[in-house]
């Protein structure tokens, strides 16, 4: 593991960058990268900011967004730095442009990074752009507005506002730093999470309309199979995060969401609330998961996937 | 305008303390009222935590809350303190008890507040909980994880999980000290938050499902009827909060949500994204509110409700 002072060292005797998000790229992934990249520039460096893919909507409004460059359109550079990302194969197409470089850098906050670069600073936190921060603070170029917009946006996206068990007093400093520097919390938080698509919404109607509970309201479970997805506007990927929704329900231990991916196939989510396995429900169907958030694919009809993920969910209250 | 150390010097010279919190009590005024009578305490002086009305659930577990006095369950004291209170009537059945003490104190965020006690410390901030933090502070006793849950939970409940402008550094910066002290913020995001009523959640369904856009997406509305509430399992109460999905839509500039309240009564509430002055619309009702949240009483149908509504709110995308 490389100091965040030997990082800088390193970016000071070098002037042309690549800072490369991970695929399916966050909020923090996106905001650290733009933030680092734009206090390259501001160093007088040349710095590309790179994704396999492009800015998902949400993020759109983050300063520097319409630059990020695609895979395609980026060149190799002297020295690349990843950000976010727990292993290499995060960085999807970006990885040859990666790897291309004679010195790589690793910046990230999951503990399960395997530290792939020449360079390593990965250290639990909130947000990969706590790190990025501590690094742009090092680098001397005092974080403008745009920086820390984009920062904070990494940092209240990774921790779902401060919510999440990961966020820490470093966090909520970093926050506080930020928005003295210009980053507006209330904009941001809107522009993240109150910019729901029509569609997605009808879709939680759907759902929280059809949400049953079993097991004296231990168990939460709703259904939504192709057609109704479609009659609410929606696309398949409106469904994220609208289990969180059922696993809210005062009393409910596990959630579960069952939706219709395909004539036939059913995509079963799983969330716990305070200590049933869902991983083990998941793992037994041949999924993946953790402890409290988990999922599987089965094949058949709605009701034998309903019936079968009561089942195991019950199962998994009484262990 | 009273400085903190005053306040602290009178805190200092007394032992018999009543801490009142408003009516209709929030997690800041429970919060701040519940830490500060636990700092007394700790500082070996006898308080009482006071307010009209009982702790509502979600509040509940806040660690003192089980001790809080209903207003005629508790006796007077030499002091009383307000907190979170913008004028005295906010007191309720808790107003004779402040005025019986020979000396009353008032520690408030809201700019309103018309300075109704012997000493007045009024300073604008996130929440009334960051002036108790500091006032704590002032007086010794280091805040314990019991304070630091309840003040914790004051500032993040009155900044929306800092996300409403109202967000300022020193809101950050006291929560990162709180969390420090020991306050939990996943556990209490989840308390607050992430508690929902079956009932609650079901009309929220209901009310997307029958949610309705205007005026090319600009105009979100949706009905309630008080069938559709009691069919849902769900109370009026349980109405609240719900139209903030509505104006998350996309493109939705004005949200209106429509419910009955009794037999041809129907109450109008509005709530606007970035122009539209909302609060005119509920004047020329003769109802109240500001620019970006109002509301108002009509009687008649809910056809009429709603098309009366929807003419007024065109009118204000217009202006």
């Amino acid at each position: 593991m490389d100091s965040l002072g030997a990082i800088a060292e390193l970016i000071n005797q070098n002037d042309d960058f690549l800072v490369a998000a991970h695929v399916s790229p966050d909020g923090d992934t996106l905001g650290s990268a733009l933030a680092l990249a734009r206090a390259l520039a501001r160093l007088g460096k040349r710095a590309q900011a790179v994704c396999e893919d492009a800015v998902p909507h949400i993020y759109e409004f983050l300063p520097g967004a319409a630059d990020m460059l695609r895979s395609e359109n980026a060149r190799p550079a002297r020295v690349a730095v990843a950000v976010d990302c727990a292993d290499a194969q995060r960085l999807g197409s970006a990885l040859p442009l990666f790897r291309a470089a004679e010195k790589t850098i690793n910046i990230d906050h999951h503990e399960t990074n395997n530290a792939y670069a020449d360079y390593n600073f990965v250290e639990k936190a909130g947000a990969t752009g706590e790190h990025v921060l501590r690094l742009i603070n090092l680098l001397g170029p005092e974080p403008d507005a745009d920086m820390a917009t984009c920062l904070y946006a990494a940092i209240m996206s990774d921790t779902g506002s401060f919510a999440y068990s990961s966020t820490t007093p470093d966090s909520l400093r970093a926050a506080a730093m930020l928005v003295e520097r210009g980053a507006d919390p209330a904009r941001i938080n809107r522009r993240i999470y109150r910019t729901i698509p029509f569609g997605k919404q009808k879709l939680l109607g759907a759902t929280l309309t059809g949400l049953a509970l079993h097991e004296n309201g231990r168990i939460g479970l709703a259904c939504l199979s192709a057609a109704d997805i479609a009659s609410c506007g929606a696309l398949e990927e409106d469904t994220e995060g609208i289990i969180d929704h059922i696993r809210d329900v005062e009393g409910v231990e596990v959630a579960i969401l069952i939706r219709e991916s395909a004539s036939g196939v059913f995509k079963v989510s799983l969330r716990s609330k305070h200590f049933a396995d869902v991983g083990g429900i998941a793992a037994s169907m041949g999924g993946g998961g953790h402890k409290r958030a988990a999922g599987y694919t089965v094949l058949g009809s709605m009701e034998e996937a309903a019936s079968g993920a009561l089942t195991l969910a019950r199962e998994a209250l009484r262990a």
